[in-house]
């Protein structure tokens, strides 16, 4: 047995001057200066610098710096001490060191170069090592916690509604068919009508977890299998829901607030650090401010990510647009005055993050919409005999959460807030 | 616009006596006294009577009283009074009411009778406003938040891995095939291999998701599609993990503990409502006490649920099978002296609730192991280079999230913790 590791490399500061630790992770770098030699220590959190010392440092632990190669993983028992030459003003002193793992030389470069997305996807389990993804992928989990207990403060229950479904539920979108037993049902598209039939019963749910889409094009915002954080209430609107994705957000930021100097580290600077309220604006007016900007668009058109980013200099990095026109949200949105809708999209730095609305809660009124897009209400006669039985008006949200990420970020693309990427044409690893 | 709930059944305390408050939900039943009329109201969080009296209620009230039937959707205003009659002391002198939805009378009865499973999966939506069903689904969202709680504690980052894949995890499992574009590819059955190389970047992970396996038989225990709890650690061994699932345990017992009341109410009682320490069972000394109990049941042998419940006369009702033989487990677990192997089993209430391992580290090993069960290295060539870089020791567990459910609170049926239960038979609702 190998010594436990009792302290990340984060851990170690000036505060535990004096102290034994036992660190575990991957050779980073190794220096060798003839009487002083270094290795860099890796693991999730960060890192920190060993240093041996001749006449100090044990003999048998020169010789297994003489074996080591970057990426080998090794656990390592020293002393901490302070440094003023060492990066955080910190070194430790290594008394032993275990090779736990050997490492090849790695198939892509993780330290200086940043290959090619194609390469670095392909290798994907290896270009995790490299510290920006640690600390994207670890700010994403920071992330879910605070939309869970934000969720949770507003007294929603956690749901998880059925992947292998049988029919659509937009009608509109293309599904990916699975062979199940003797027939064919379909991937889940979104958990849309699950979640709303939900609010019958258990009132407010949410559900964070994975939707696909079989759609053919392949662009830097979209995903064939993504996850989408889905929220539905009875007895609310859509303002009341906007007030919960507020809620949300300003917890987010607060995260993204508190982990700037690591993502600075990393390269990465967050868009948005502080929030107060999020504008909400009206569709007419957006469509009358990119007029005035020169944008060639008119009513009942939907917006680009180019004329969303343009709308920016009104309205910050992060801003509501509200009360589409209905014919460009899915049946289940309802309609207000004026062929408008009581909808909202969550854009942030231009992309659109998640979208909502108040849904229609009475079965003619459902009926009646699908009819207006050409949808047949027979094929949804389970969801709507729902509807006679007690259907409480509700509202809600799907927020695709590596968009967010993507767009917190500042990221080009959304392949670089997701683990392994599904897309047209990528199906592992 | 309807006024806004301000208040849940339950927070209807005698410490509100005298406040005005709006509550929202469904009928769930009419008494009509002639001069007194009652109404109860149920929403997620339980009942709370409503009381009309001639001279008291305003006589708008009374009329919208004449038109209510069972399930419709109501909002109501209405002042706390204390009572010496009404159930928890309290009821609710309505100043107005809003029918919100009118409710046809339902296909199944949710109030008296429990009809069979089919007819409750069949109404699976309207089934859910039964009162068990609402006081199970909301526990499951409170366990969900524990397990999650207990794993960021032990600084586990939540990922989530595709559940569109290439290749079989386990080799052996049947798996439902998807038309992914122009070829074929597969529903994850596990995030086994995912997790595990997860553990050479980000060290300590888990994910909570839909895992799917297409076997044909179809059990009380068994779903098609089920809620997997996966988590993996770099640098730790099983007995670590057994630690933390005893940490998750204990504090899942706590929250059983804390519902006991509102679970009695609905006719349920945990298995559980203490936990210490968990025992750690031998595999070899449960063959021996089966073997002093008349099972016939010999070494390399697997356990039954009616074995397994019978050990609990041994070491209650939560225990850890420990150090299989490695034949009973898959490639990737860690062989130990005399064919045992460094796994685990979680048992509860004789229900196999979770199951975890030392995994290999080490690609020769893991090839060797392969290969003993007829399994081609060459076909997990992409997961097997992982570990050519770098692959820490490392260790974890697998749990059935409807399975935990089922067992904790003893229910006879997997579907009875599962919303929207897929199996052999039914991929509807």
């Amino acid at each position: 047995m190998y010594p436990k590791k009792t302290h990340w490399t984060s851990d170690i500061t000036t505060d535990l001057h004096g102290r034994e630790v036992t660190l575990a992770g991957w050779v980073w770098e190794l220096r060798d200066l003839g009487k002083v030699k270094f290795i860099v220590l890796r693991d999730r959190e960060g890192f920190v610098q060993l240093t041996l010392k001749v006449g100090k440092t044990p003999e048998h632990v020169f010789r297994v710096f003489s074996e080591l190669n970057r990426e080998d993983v090794i656990v390592v028992k020293g002393v901490v001490e302070t440094s003023k030459i060492a990066k955080r003003g910190v070194e430790v002193f290594p008394t032993d060191i275990t090779i736990l793992n050997k490492a090849k030389p790695l198939p892509l470069d993780i330290w200086s170069e940043t290959p090619d997305l194609a390469t670095r996807l392909k290798w994907r389990s290896i270009d995790l090592k490299r510290p920006r993804n640690l600390a994207v992928f670890s700010l994403a989990s920071k992330i879910l916690r605070e939309i869970r207990e934000t969720l949770y403060g507003e007294r929603f229950v956690e749901v998880f509604t059925p992947k292998i479904i049988v029919t659509s539920t937009e009608g509109g979108a293309e599904l990916f068919p699975v062979l199940y037993f003797e027939r064919v049902a379909y991937l889940s598209q979104s958990p849309q009508l699950y979640k709303e039939q939900l609010t019958a019963s258990l009132e407010r749910v949410f559900e964070i977890g994975p939707a696909f889409r079989a759609e053919k094009h392949n662009t830097d915002y979209h995903l064939n299998e993504f996850i989408s954080v889905d929220a539905e209430a009875a007895f609310m609107n859509y303002h009341d829901v906007m007030d919960i994705l507020e809620k949300i957000m300003k917890r987010v930021v607060l995260v993204l607030s508190e982990n700037v100097a690591r993502l600075r580290e990393v390269g990465l600077m967050p868009v948005v650090t502080e929030l107060d309220k999020i504008p909400r604006v009206e569709y007419d007016e957006a469509i009358e401010k990119l007029g005035q900007l020169g944008y060639s668009v008119k009513w009942g058109d939907d917006f680009t990510v180019e004329m969303q980013k343009a709308l920016m200099r009104f309205y910050g990095s992060v801003y509501f647009i509200i009360d589409f026109p209905a014919s460009l949200r899915p049946f289940y949105t309802k309609r207000k005055e004026n062929d408008r809708s009581e909808s909202y999209d969550l854009i942030i730095n231009g992309i659109e993050v998640a979208s909502g609305a108040t849904r229609i809660h009475k079965r003619d009124e459902l009926e009646e919409e699908m009819r207006k897009r050409g949808l047949d209400p027979k094929l949804f006669e389970s969801h709507l005999a729902v509807f006679d039985y007690g259907m409480p008006p509700h509202a809600g949200f799907g927020l695709g959460f590596n968009r967010l990420l993507t767009a917190l970020l500042g990221l080009d693309n959304v392949r670089h807030a997701t683990l392994y990427p599904r897309d047209r044409y990528r199906v592992e690893p």
